[in-house]
């Protein structure tokens, strides 16, 4: 793919999706693993990423190390300000703050924490190269009425809506509170990354107003999915403050509901290598927010 | 309690609910084991059942015994007919049969699992007298897109709506397929069934039509609940087929929805006590259908 400022030069998308009648899973174009064996990775922690497109850590951050970042998740969920802010995200029923985007740009206690060496070098050799921040966010999934999120690739709507050209983002997912079996852990359909669905539907103008409370455009068929699940199977990320999941763009994942008491909230990093900063949406429309998808500042993060 | 042909002859309400503008926790007024020693039940799981509300066999039943049952739920959910009954809920958003109510009625060989002695004779012990069907059905629980059931206790609901004078029914769930962590199992809060939670909003007429998809009134509220769940924390009713769990009417009880491809399908029986009958409805409003809760034929099971 070749790119220049931007702009999409040859008409071949590597990963057409919502057009046509009918889903179809097709096989993955880009490697999995872009890096090599230098850094914080051992080859069998590699060797399970490619095979599964996920890598779940125990305790990469202690509970301590966190604190400052529970007590600025309180606060800016308490801010009014911040809930009116654009990067604010609630959620569709009960109003509560279900998310904050460009939480990088909006709260320094926070970008520490995305650009910690820890996280931010095992991006680096997953994506075989430097990385900068293409969405950050701090998600609350609050207890009691905390809906889910249905299946979904990340890469199908970044590819699509925003207009990223290969599947070389990893998301990392930073726990600050416990994440049980019963209150709505992110689940995995383990080996889907290496499959591309296409999905059906048309992009409506605006879409992500909507779909960051509830997707209905860009989801997956239940055949499809089916037979996903039959392959792979589910991985439910259990883990408690301070576990972290790294998961790769296209792999299948979604969570069920929280009626529980217990909120499940996280920081939320994608990374995305520098060498496939965000061309023009794919679908034709204009691009999203940059608060939801980076298109601006591609420097590479000086991990700390 | 004295009642005469199934009227109320004294005015006063041991459980009132919905009645007032706040919401309070009051303590259980009847024993949780109503029987002896005598039954099937050891002194240790009756001293389980007494603490914490609930008892979970791993597998009461073989899988080769509940092979008719899962093809006769096959069967009933794909017949036109018994779609177009009042006895089927189907599922708000989707359409799809949610639950069969009355199946004892609909099915002789759903029946026939009912009657079982292994779950027969266990209510008795619990309840310590005769029993009968209170209500029974069959729950499809779809996968990828079954919507949840929010916390509550089915005693609040079956004492306002359909006139159950005391605590003294047992609610029996037979697992027709696998209850894993992710595809929204049964969660119960252990001891929530020595506290009676009334809540607040004034009950509707006809209130079980949306209350069987989607409950709005007898909502427990927040607090209330996290107390419950500080005190006794959240158990998840995991299980293979056969799997049976048997909760008290009045623990705090709900499931997350479930975006997983596995259904989660049970034959649901509440068996009550003969010395427990129904009377007019303490909400003042007329009665919900005999398929919700049997007003009509007190018979003692005969075991089977």
């Amino acid at each position: 793919m070749s790119v220049v400022a931007g702009k999409r030069l040859e008409t071949v998308d590597l990963y057409p999706s919502r057009i046509g009648d009918a889903p179809r899973l097709a096989p993955r174009q880009d490697p999995v693993v872009w890096g090599g064996p230098e850094g914080p990775l051992e080859t069998a922690q590699l060797e399970f990423y490619e095979r599964n497109g996920f890598l779940q850590f125990e305790s990469l951050f202690s509970a301590d190390e966190l604190r400052a970042c529970q007590e600025e998740l309180r606060r800016l969920g308490q801010d009014p300000g911040m809930r009116a802010r654009e990067e604010t995200i609630t959620e569709a029923d009960s109003g509560e703050v279900r998310s904050i985007f460009a939480i990088h740009e909006l709260s320094p206690i926070v970008r520490k924490l995305c650009e910690d060496a820890r996280v931010v070098n095992i991006a680096r050799q997953l994506l075989g190269s430097e990385v900068y921040f293409h969405q950050t966010r701090i998600n609350y999934k609050p207890g009691f009425r905390g809906n889910g999120f249905y299946w979904h690739s990340d890469f199908e709507t970044w590819h699509v809506e925003d207009g990223m050209p290969r599947m070389r983002a990893v998301s990392c997912s930073i726990s600050l509170t416990e994440n049980t079996e019963y209150n709505g852990p992110l689940m995995l359909i383990p080996g889907s990354h290496r499959k591309y669905l296409s999905c059906v539907g048309e992009t409506p103008e605006d879409h992500y107003r909507q779909s960051l409370k509830n997707q209905e455009i860009g989801v997956p068929d239940d055949a499809s999915l089916q037979a996903l699940f039959d392959e792979g199977g589910i991985f439910v990320a259990k883990g408690g403050v301070g576990s972290v999941t790294f998961f790769e763009c296209n792999v299948m994942h979604g969570s069920n509901s929280n009626i529980t008491p217990l909120p499940r909230s996280n920081v939320f990093v994608v990374f995305n290598s520098v060498e496939n900063t965000l061309v023009d949406p794919f679908c034709g429309l204009k691009p999203r927010p940059q608060f939801i998808a980076n298109r601006r500042d591609f420097a590479p993060i000086q991990a700390g």
